[in-house]
């Protein structure tokens, strides 16, 4: 097995795994694969196996002639098979916190409580960025993580906004709330986000795309925002709703 | 060729096509085909045709057996295929003014110049509709239409907020002027959105993905509106831009 970097995103570092049973193990192992190169005409269990895995992740396969491959190699021993992997670097809560001491402004983070669409979570943080957040959290689990897919439709934003992964973000919360930190989540039920004061050391949580915020994570916040809805239907998409309130929070630090 | 029609959503009207011929004249007039359903270990010419038209439009294809297509069928005639197409009603301008009419409110449209990403436009209706605008309009070329992952994306939506379709977007907005709407586009360069007047009969005219707001229909808008951008990045997603922008509609109007 051979890992390898290149650069061929600026914004995200390209690994390659090389050799049957170094890419079955990446798939066993949870690493989102990226791209698969695969030789022409392989045919046999382990690439089959390779191939199914392939297509349970929805991983771009990509057939290519064995010379290809020897050209890719960097071991030489591909046995057929090639992935690319792309690997994000995770921040700390503290590095969100140290940015916005380093610009001597109250931390303005975004909190996810689950958003699963990696779309979402990449305009969110394209959002996050442009509205002058220091930065994303979201949980490890039962969440979209940062994916090749997540970065492209960040537009570039993973360059510069921090993203750290928490265990408990009821436990995050209540640890930020030690460091002055304000919490306000979305929610269709809460007080008009006009009539709220956000100002000042906040987070802001947005819930997952069907059920919205999870009951503990919505009792340890001190504000509940509605957005104003006029219409038929139950609720924005989670990245439109989230850019309505960050700017809604710049509209008030602004004042 | 049979167009049958059914309610598997509430939201859209199905249609079904049946045979080669057919499938392969859906394609070629244009026609956004949803599903297409082939029988297991058909390979003939018209066939492999069809399927290379599907990868090209990036159709689902499932397969099914012989029995499944008969049953389907409402001919008796499917030789092997059957495309099931989505079809929307698209609504006039003058739809929409009359249901700011009838409800006695001050017309607040969406235009939308170029929106390509049917996941945006899906989410933009989606605002539209929760925003409380009377209806969007898009241009006939060069932009999504209304799809099936539009409709799914709008979650709803579409059932609600009507879509009118224009050949040239300058002269809508010059139509709309004499009826005392007001324009605003989205534009990085714009006077701060805080600052403007958005109240009154407005229309909101959102950019494509890529380009923004081409020139001509800028110059026709009366207003150009800024989002505040402190990150490091260009923009912010469009379907995020037009909830930002509209949401602040939304406040001066609540004033």
């Amino acid at each position: 097995m051979s890992i390898q970097s290149n650069e061929e995103d600026s914004f995200m570092m390209q690994q390659q795994i090389e050799g049957r049973n170094a890419v079955i193990e990446a798939y066993r192992a949870g690493k989102v694969i990226d791209k698969l190169f695969v030789q022409d005409g392989c045919q046999d269990g382990p690439v089959l196996t390779i191939k199914r895995e392939a297509k349970k992740h929805d991983t771009f396969i990509k057939y290519v002639s064995k010379e290809r491959l020897d050209q890719m190699s960097e071991t030489g021993k591909h046995q057929g098979v090639i992935a690319t992997i792309a690997a994000y670097n995770y921040s700390e809560v503290e590095d969100i916190l140290r940015i916005a001491r380093d610009k001597n402004e109250d931390p303005f983070i975004f909190i996810l409580d689950g958003i699963e669409d990696p779309h979402n979570l990449g305009a969110i943080i394209r959002t996050a960025n442009l509205c002058g957040a220091h930065g994303v959290i979201i949980p490890k689990n039962h969440a979209a993580s940062l994916t090749a897919t997540v970065a492209r439709t960040s537009a570039g934003a993973l360059n510069y906004t921090p993203v750290a992964r928490v265990t408990n973000i009821t436990r995050c919360i209540e640890e930020l709330k030690k460091e002055g930190l304000w919490f306000v989540c979305a929610d269709m039920d809460g007080e008009t986000m006009y009539k709220l004061n956000l100002k000042g050391p906040i987070g802001l949580v947005i819930g997952n795309e069907g059920e919205g915020v999870s009951r503990l994570v919505r009792e340890s916040c001190d504000f509940r925002a509605g957005i104003p809805m006029k219409g038929d239907i139950d609720s924005l998409n989670a990245s439109v709703a989230a850019g309505v309130l960050a700017y809604e929070i710049v509209r008030q630090r602004l004042q």
